[in-house]
């Protein structure tokens, strides 16, 4: 048995701020486990912080000897290591509609986001940090980030349509894993949050029906996602 | 405690075929639960068989002196009413995430497959039934099921291409509900069955890996979906 607290290596400016996408839904995962951990800034443009993990991926949990990365490896590590706290996916066929939710949001959700939101997200990070992830994502793109945030509003368009069939659960329940949320309300809140944290502009309507949801889901956690200080 | 069969009122041509794609969903869902069940066609055209719901639509079931419409209400009458037999939903969070499935399925895939499979749809009706579901159809949407039809190529892409989140999930497990079927895989089956009536048409590429899952799904229950003659 390890009584070492968990450690969160994650994507973090030179302000500290958390702007990875996917180390939100970590963040909220280990918090609805009410596990003790805390965080560890890791520069996008030097990885030496995460040599022990053999890999140069963030979100990392180090759990004692354990380590493990990739947001959807750490949500199902932490339910099979910890099963007799709050569940994440509240059995085996949530666990398996989660994973669809997962592919749903990184594909539909945030590919969406991606055009409207990388050129800002870039925009607020140190030189050095900015060039390597400008790089690593124009060269397999064949696109400039520019070219890319020109295509934003229809983006962002794509972004709100794909949202549908969420808005049309949450008339008929609180989250979207029910009456209480799990762990696809957090994949879900990794995207806004993503979005509240790299960019001015509303990413949907002021009177969409998820502002409500994603405010309650700001103010969990004694506000784990809220103190994380906004772009506006 | 009632001893008689249920009856599942559902939409037939006149050669008995059941092509409507929420009955499938009903019906698969009562095989799932090891229901005894028979089935009642409607005509599209004539819905005196069904005055004793106090509304128009099917499908409907008849369960002693209960009477359900809607698929999806269905489905959790089922589920709430005989908990002890297989469960459709896996609890309360599977539940809240097949509601987002069915939401999904609704919203992406049949309203996408819409346009390239109604007007074959309606093709295979008799004159009575295709005029009723022409005129109920063409009304709303403003068009004709012929101007619809002229996209049903782009339909046809985009309904592949919102399947590629089902697609990522199969890659890691046999269903979308995890190692056995549940409730959110008929809902997609109905969607493929729904084609696999009405069209010769293929709605995916002949190497699609949705196609292994449809097969075995196909299958199941004693071939009840294979036995419903395909239209090529």
């Amino acid at each position: 048995m390890t009584t070492a607290i968990i450690q969160l290596y994650e994507l973090a400016d030179v302000n500290g701020r958390r702007y990875s996408v996917f180390s939100w839904r970590t963040r909220l995962a280990l918090a609805h486990k009410g596990l003790a951990w805390e965080s560890v800034p890791v520069k996008a443009s030097d990885k030496t912080a995460i040599a022990f993990s053999g890999q140069k991926k963030v979100p990392i949990i180090r759990d004692g000897d354990r380590v493990v990365h990739d947001s959807w490896k750490i949500a199902e590590y932490l339910e099979d290591t910890y099963p007799n706290r709050p569940s994440l996916f509240g059995g085996e066929t949530g666990r398996s509609l989660a994973r669809f939710f997962n592919s749903y949001a990184d594909r539909q959700l945030v590919g969406s986001l991606f055009p409207a939101l990388m050129l800002e997200n870039v925009g607020m990070l140190a030189a050095d940090d900015a060039a390597h992830i400008r790089t690593g994502m124009e060269k397999p793109l064949g696109k400039t980030l520019e070219e890319l945030a020109a295509g934003r509003e229809q983006a962002q368009q794509a972004f709100s349509r794909a949202l549908d069939p969420v808005r049309s659960v949450l008339r008929t329940q609180p989250y979207v894993s029910g009456a209480k949320p799990a762990y696809p309300d957090y994949i879900l809140f990794s995207v806004f949050q993503w979005a509240r944290i790299t960019t001015a502009l509303s990413i949907v309507a002021a009177d969409d029906a998820l502002l409500p949801w994603f405010d309650r889901l700001l103010d969990s956690f004694d506000s784990l996602g809220r103190n994380e200080p906004a772009k506006r």
